[in-house]
C-alpha cells in the first residue's frame, strides 16, 4: 500500500464543519483499515499550487504515491478498488457499486445541493422543490425494500449517499420514513464516528492556533 | 465481447431529441468500435419492469450480457475499463480520467442542469448564476493550457464534459473562448455524428410509427 494523504483545508468557519467534504475520504479509509495522513490547503487565499491539483479552488484531494486525485467521487471510487470492504470484487457487485455511487452524485446531489443552495439563499418559491421530492420519492421506494443499495452489503455507494443525504434541510425534507432509517444506521456505524469527531478535531485545533 | 443493449426511449417529444443521454453511450460504444443494440422502454408509462432496472424512470441503462447498469456516468465509465480508446490503461491515466468524469457529473452538471431548470422556468433572478460562472471560469483556465481534460489524448471525460456543456443555453453562457472552442472540436468528432445522427433518426421513426 502506497501511503494516501487526504488534503483538506486548514481551517473553515463554524457552518460547514461535519461537512466538509475530506470527511468522505476519511470515512472510506476508516472503513477499509487504510493509514492516511492528512495536509492542508490554505482556505483564504487559494493558490495556484491549489488550483494546480484542485481546478475548481475546492476541497478534497486524495494522493496516492505518485497519484492525485481530485473530487471526492473520484477518490472514493479510487479507495474502492483496493478494499472489497468499500466494493465487492466480483463484476455485478462492482457494477451496483458504481451505478449507484454516479447516482448519489448526479441523480441525487445533483438536485439536493443546488435546492438547499436556494434555501438557503432564502428564495420564496424554491423551483427544484418539486424535482428533489421526486427524486427522493423514487429512493425511498428503493430504500424500503432492501438495507444496502448495492450488491446486499455496505459499500461506498451506501457512505457517499448517507453523507449526501445527512444534510439538515435535506435529510428534513417531507417524510421519507425509509431513507431516514437508512440515513441514521449508515451514519451510526464506527468509521463515520471517528472521520466526523476527526474532522470536528482537526478544525477545532485550527481555532486553538489561531486563538 | 459480450452484448451491449443500450435502453433509451420509445419516443420523446422535440425539446430533449438530440440530447437524451442514450446518446452518451451510443457516442462511446461508436469511439470504441463496440457493437451494441438499441432497445427501448416506453416514454409514457414508466412502469415497474423500467424502474427495476433505473429506479429513478430514466434512460438510459446499459446492459452488457448479465449486467445492467442504469445512470449514463457509470455506463460510460464501465465502457471505458473495456476501451483504451476511452481510458488509458496506466494508474495515472486512469485516475485523471476518472476525476475529470466526476468533475463532469458533479462540478459543472451540478450546477449547470440546475440552473438551466430555472433558466427555462422563467425565473427572473437566477441565483445559480454565480455559481455556474465560477465552475466555467475554472474550467475555462484549464482548457486555455490543454487541449484534452485528462491524460493527454480524448478520453470519456473529453466526451462527457463535452456533452454537459453543449446545451445552448449552457453553451452561450458568458465568454468563454477556450471552451467554446473545446465543445465544437470534440462534437466534430466522427463518432460524436454518428451517435448524434442515430439518435435523431431512432426518434423520427418513433413519430412514422405514431403517424
Amino acid at each position: 500500500m502506497s501511503e494516501l494523504t487526504i488534503w483538506t483545508y486548514d481551517w473553515v468557519p463554524e457552518g460547514p464543519r461535519g461537512f466538509v467534504r475530506d470527511l468522505r475520504l476519511r470515512w472510506a479509509c476508516e472503513e477499509a483499515g487504510f493509514g492516511y495522513a492528512v495536509r492542508t490547503v490554505p482556505f483564504e487565499g487559494r493558490g495556484s499550487d491549489h488550483l494546480a491539483r484542485q481546478p475548481f479552488g475546492q476541497v478534497p484531494f486524495l494522493s496516492d504515491g505518485e497519484l492525485v486525485l481530485f473530487e471526492s467521487g473520484a477518490g472514493l471510487l479510487h479507495l474502492a478498488r483496493k478494499s472489497e470492504k468499500l466494493m465487492p470484487r466480483d463484476p455485478a457487485g462492482e457494477a451496483e457499486t458504481l451505478q449507484w455511487t454516479i447516482a448519489a452524485l448526479n441523480s441525487i446531489e445533483m438536485v439536493s445541493v443546488p435546492w438547499w443552495f436556494l434555501e438557503v439563499s432564502g428564495v420564496q418559491d424554491n423551483k427544484l422543490t418539486g424535482w428533489l421530492e421526486s427524486r427522493l420519492d423514487h429512493l425511498e421506494r428503493v430504500l424500503a425494500e432492501r438495507e444496502w443499495l448495492a450488491a446486499g452489503c455496505f459499500t461506498v455507494a451506501d457512505l457517499l449517499m448517507a453523507d449526501v443525504l445527512r444534510i439538515g434541510k435535506v435529510r428534513a425534507f417531507r417524510d421519507h420514513p425509509a431513507t431516514a432509517t437508512y440515513v441514521t444506521r449508515i451514519t451510526e456505524r464506527p468509521a463515520f464516528k471517528k472521520a466526523h469527531a476527526d474532522q470536528m478535531a482537526h478544525f477545532a485545533a485550527a481555532d486553538a492556533m489561531r486563538a
